[in-house]
């Protein structure tokens, strides 16, 4: 007889609307077959480490037009980024006691069809978890941006929104200055007062209010790669961003991005950022969570910035 | 003893706020010495051809932040692009009777330093008046980038403000579609009936709601050159733009430019654009008002649409 275990899962209540809540999702105990059906080119996992970012608040929303395939359905398992190990393969590629990350269900155990993506995870010097973070190219990317515009001789300064953050921007991470967007009344005096000859290179997760000073101060010919716009996620009616104008005036290149277009160059960016984290000269924070059942705070805390460093979740440690 | 001649002028009155009208500009009569000081290198002109520009619009602005260099002050003759044939040179590179275009006060007669850069027009079997617009990289770009997106092989749509405009596009410029945004309630639904499967590229010269209504319907790794926002540059406070983070979850890639970024090409983009006006495959509309004393309303007639095809101020024919 195959083992039926409990698989306990984290549930979507229903499509989210402004500020996300614990209470948006639910946690259940289901049941799962620990054994693969015979002939089966599936994959079970264990899952052990999740991530939360906060792109997911997006998928917690009612699709609009062009629906996001990956976004969550009211009365299902949510998901993200994850580590997991193999607990049983039908598939040649995967067998018993690998690790892996991917897309992953935030539930205990799960069953993968073959047709899913999973990478294998070939180093283990470094802690599993990173896996879902720096190693998955994946969340709390700010403290990694500014590092690594660091290590290629840029001037860095973060904001952040606590005195706590700051000095963990400038005394562990190197970065040359940080401010405390809470307390400056003015966004677009506190950009001139760290870049008086403007910026080159704004690395954008915000969007908002800080977009608009950013704008302002932009320099010709700068930059903005955008990765995210963490400020409007939560907002039902997003802040009209004004200074839009100024990409013209200033020929500003912005660009949207996403990690998953760069998962053909993925072993590269191992090859470089491994020496990197086992010489100790890039410096990464996590905060983890643990359990499965303090998901939903460790995820709604992403937008209160009540976490420092990357949020993981610990469902098992093996 | 030298001749003085008159020199009509156009003033910029004080700085603007809000939609242009003609009385914000005044039609002086100044004088000017038509003779250059003895061992002068600078160049004397005389102007024929003015180029009427949305982007003059803002440099009416009162500047803030970092002023655009090409900004006018009150009680100054503003300029805009223009072509002008040379009376009397110091300057090695230029002798009487060449034709130059370049950046151009409004007058006129006008002494350039030496320093100032002017292109010489090397081709006059095609109208002179085309180095203010089409030859100069300059003004009215919609018509000329639908067509030479035609010539690429793609589907084009334009949006006009009239039905003759629409039937200009259609049918003198070859756009396989073209809708009058004035009679679109919904914006959103219009570009999705012309683009059921998403837009790859906008050309963006409107900014405001039309951006907003674009960015909803690009497709994944679209892209938006950006060359004006001319939507906005009336309003004392722009319109907000919301849907910004479709650059993030498409992946888009939005870029401002400049045709002056690109004039060290601009022998290359003749060589390209010249065979095809001779040839009549680029259909080039020209909207002309004669006399300085009609360059204000040229001017102010832009933003409420009224020019079809390029505007240009001829001042004089040689």
């Amino acid at each position: 007889m195959a083992q039926q275990v409990r698989n306990k899962q984290v549930i979507l209540r229903d499509y989210v609307s402004g500020f996300p809540k614990e209470s948006d999702m639910i946690i259940v105990d289901n049941t799962i077959t620990l054994k693969l059906p015979e002939g089966s080119n599936d994959v079970l996992l264990k899952n052990l480490y999740l991530s939360c970012d906060p792109y997911m608040r997006n998928l917690m929303n009612k699709p609009q037009g062009i629906p996001n395939p990956l976004s969550y359905s009211p009365q299902s398992v949510i998901a993200g980024f994850g580590v997991s190990k193999v607990l049983e393969s039908g598939h040649p590629d995967y067998k018993e006691g690998d690790l892996v990350w991917g897309f992953c269900k935030w539930e205990e155990y799960r069953l993968v069809p073959s047709s899913q993506i999973l990478f294998k995870v070939e180093h283990t010097d470094v802690p599993l978890s990173y896996y879902t973070g720096i190693l998955a190219a994946s969340g709390a990317v700010g403290q990694l941006v500014g590092q690594f515009a660091k290590l290629t001789g840029c001037y860095v300064v973060g904001s952040a929104g606590s005195k706590d953050k700051i000095d963990l921007l400038k005394n562990k991470f190197g970065f040359d200055e940080g401010f405390n967007y809470k307390e400056e009344p003015d966004l677009n005096a506190a950009l001139k007062r760290y870049f008086p000859e403007g910026i080159d290179i704004y690395f954008e997760n915000v969007g908002g209010k800080t977009l608009d000073a950013v704008l302002l101060n932009m320099r010709v010919h700068g930059r903005i790669p955008a990765c995210g716009m963490i400020s409007q996620y939560n907002l039902t009616q997003p802040e009209g961003v004004t200074n839009l104008a100024h990409l013209v005036y200033k020929r500003i290149r912005m660009e949207g991005f996403n990690s998953a277009d760069f998962f053909p160059i993925y072993p590269k960016f191992l090859e470089f950022v491994l020496p990197h984290i086992r010489e100790g000269k890039i410096v990464y924070v996590e905060d983890i969570a643990e359990g499965l059942e303090n998901g939903p705070a460790a995820l709604v805390g992403l937008f209160s910035g009540r976490n420092v460093g990357k949020q993981v979740l610990v469902v098992a440690r093996e």
